[in-house]
C-alpha cells in the first residue's frame, strides 16, 4: 500500500528469524532436488522446489508473516490487489486464519486464477486494465473499510516473510555459492538479499519483456514501465519495490535477462527430465542457467528457486 | 526371467546397502514432502517424491542394481520387457552404460510410454496383448541373442535395488511406523519389506482390478488372474513375483485395495494440494489413505510413496 511502500527501513536477518518463528506452523518446508545427469555442466546444481507450497507459489511465506504481525485483524478482514498468486496467498491466509479476504484483480487475470481464488472463499473485485489499476481501486476501499491491505511485495513484513525461502534454501542445501532467483515486484529477491547479503552471490533473473529491477537499476531508482511476455501474469509488476531496490543497491551480485523461448525451454526440461511442473515464472530462473545468461563457474554451488506451479499443467509437456 | 524367478533367494538388507553403494552415481536421492493441512487427520503423513527419480519412477534403482552387478554385458546388450515404466528405466541404464536395449512392450502400452522409450534410443518390439505375453516374446529374444535380461519386479538384484528407494526414505524421515507402497508385481513393496521386516509396517496397495498380490495372498501362492483399470498400465502384473509373495508372507503388515476413483482422487489431490503430477500407479498408496483403505491411528508417522510421474500432465488437474 502507498504508505508502506514509502517506508526506508529494510529487513534484516534478525526480521527474518522473526517471521521464520512466526510462520512456522503456517509453511511447508519445502524440499530440494539434486538433478544430475549433467544440469548445469560442471557447476553443483541444487534446486528449491517452492512451487510445492501451499497455493503453489512463495506467497503465503509474505503474506503469513504480514498478517500474523498484527496483534489483532480487522472487522473487515484482509484486502489485496492481484492478479494471481499473491491473491491466491492473501485468501489462503484469511482462510487459514478464519476471516475474509476481498481481493481486486485486473480485467486482465486468467479464468484459471480467479476460479481458484473464489475456491478459497474470497470475495472477488474485477476491474481495471492491469495491476497498477486494480492497486488504486483496492487502496480506495481499504480506506472505506479499514481491511488490513496486504502488499505484493513492497512492504516491509511481506519482503521478510519471502527471506524466510533462503534462509530455509541455505540450512537445507548445507552451503551455497550463488543463488538465482526469479523477479517481479522484488519481494522474494529483496528477502533473499536481506538474508544473504554479500556472503551468497544473489542473482536476480527477469523476463526481457517484464524487467522492473534491471530497469531501476539503471535508471538508479524504481521507474515505471512497460509489461509483458509469457511470465507477465506472475512478474510483470510495472514498477520495481523500493524495498527490493534498496537492497538490491546494496548486495545484489548480478542481474540478469532471458527470453520468454528460454523460459519456455526451462519449463519443458523441468517437466521432461525432472517432472516437475512450473509456470513461466517458476522456471525463469533456471531460464538464466539453461541459456547462459548466467555462467558459474566449474563447482560453484548453485542454487536456483523454482517459484512457482500455477499453470495449467498440459501446457508444459512439450516432450 | 525364467531361471530367476524360480530362485529362491530373498535379498535381505545386507544386499539393499550393497545395491545403494552400486547405484549411488547413478540415482537421484528424491525429497521428501510433509503436506501438512491436514492431510491424512491426525497422522504424521509424510510423502517420498520418487515420482522425481530419473525417468519418472522408481524403476532405475532396480535395472541399474542389476546391471552393475554383472563383471561384463553381453554385446547384445540388456532386454527386457515392460509396458511402460521399467522399459524406460532400462532403456535409460543402457544409455548410461552406453550399450543397446530392445524392450518389448504389449499392445496396451500408453503412446506417451512408448514415445519416451524411442526418445532413449531403445530399440521396440510391440506385441501381445499383456505383460505377460511381451514377456515370453523378450523372453525367446534373449535365448537367440544372449543379451542380459532384466526382470521388471521378480529378481534378486531388482528388488534388492528399489529396496534402496525403503531405505533412503526411513533415513530422511527420521523414522516412520508405516509405509504405503503400490503394488503391480512386487518388486518395490519386496524391497520394502526386505529392508524394513516388521520393524515398520508395510501395507501393499493395489487397486481392485489389478491385485496381484492381494490374490497371491488369498490363493496361498501366486496365481494368474485378470489385469484392468485406471492404473494397468504401471501395476497391472498378471501374477506377482515369488520374490515379493515370499518376503510379503514373513512381514507384510497389510494387504488393501483401492478402486479406481480413489485412484483418480488421489491424482487430482496430488495436483491441487501440492502440485506434483503423479500417474495413476503413483497415485495409488495416496488413495488408500484418502479413501479410508488404510486408517492410521493418531500420531502415526505414515511413509507414502509417490512412485511415478509417467503420465500426460493435462490430465491430473481437474481442479
Amino acid at each position: 500500500m502507498t504508505e508502506t511502500s514509502a517506508r526506508t527501513e529494510l529487513p534484516r536477518s534478525a526480521d527474518i528469524e522473526q517471521a521464520a518463528a512466526r510462520i512456522a506452523a503456517h509453511v511447508r518446508e519445502t524440499p530440494l532436488l539434486r538433478p544430475g545427469g549433467g544440469l548445469g555442466g560442471a557447476a553443483d546444481v541444487v534446486l528449491k522446489l517452492e512451487c510445492l507450497q501451499h497455493t503453489g507459489s512463495f506467497k503465503p511465506r509474505g503474506a503469513f508473516n504480514r498478517v500474523l504481525a498484527e496483534a489483532q485483524l480487522p472487522a473487515a478482514g484482509l484486502i489485496a490487489a492481484s492478479g494471481g498468486n499473491h491473491g491466491v496467498a492473501v485468501a489462503h491466509v484469511a482462510r487459514t486464519l478464519g476471516v475474509a479476504a476481498e481481493i481486486f484483480v485486473p480485467e486482465i487475470a486468467a479464468p484459471a486464477k480467479l476460479a481458484r481464488l473464489r475456491d478459497y472463499g474470497a470475495t472477488l473485485r474485477i476491474g481495471g486494465r492491469d495491476f497498477a489499476e486494480a492497486l488504486q481501486a483496492c487502496e480506495r476501499r481499504r480506506r472505506e473499510n479499514g481491511a488490513l491491505g496486504v502488499h505484493a511485495y513492497d512492504e516491509f513484513a511481506v519482503v521478510a516473510g519471502q527471506g524466510t525461502l533462503a534462509r530455509e534454501f541455505e540450512a537445507q542445501s548445507g552451503g551455497l555459492d550463488s543463488v538465482l532467483i526469479a523477479v517481479g515486484g522484488g519481494g522474494l529477491v529483496g528477502g533473499a538479499l536481506a538474508w544473504f547479503g554479500r556472503r551468497v552471490q544473489v542473482v536476480a533473473v527477469e523476463p526481457r519483456r517484464s524487467c522492473a529491477l534491471h530497469a531501476a537499476l539503471a535508471a538508479g531508482a524504481p521507474v515505471a514501465g512497460e509489461v509483458g511476455g509469457i511470465a507477465a501474469d506472475s512478474l510483470g509488476a510495472r514498477q520495481a519495490g523500493e524495498i527490493a531496490f534498496a537492497l538490491a543497491r546494496e548486495s545484489l551480485h548480478a542481474s540478469v535477462l532471458v527470453e520468454d523461448e528460454d523460459i519456455i525451454a526451462a519449463q519443458q526440461l523441468l517437466w521432461s527430465q525432472l517432472r516437475i511442473v512450473a509456470e513461466p515464472g517458476g522456471a525463469t530462473a533456471l531460464a538464466a542457467l539453461l541459456s547462459g545468461a548466467y555462467r558459474p563457474r566449474p563447482g560453484e554451488r548453485v542454487g536456483i528457486v523454482v517459484c512457482g506451479a500455477n499453470t495449467d499443467p498440459g501446457t508444459v509437456a512439450g516432450c
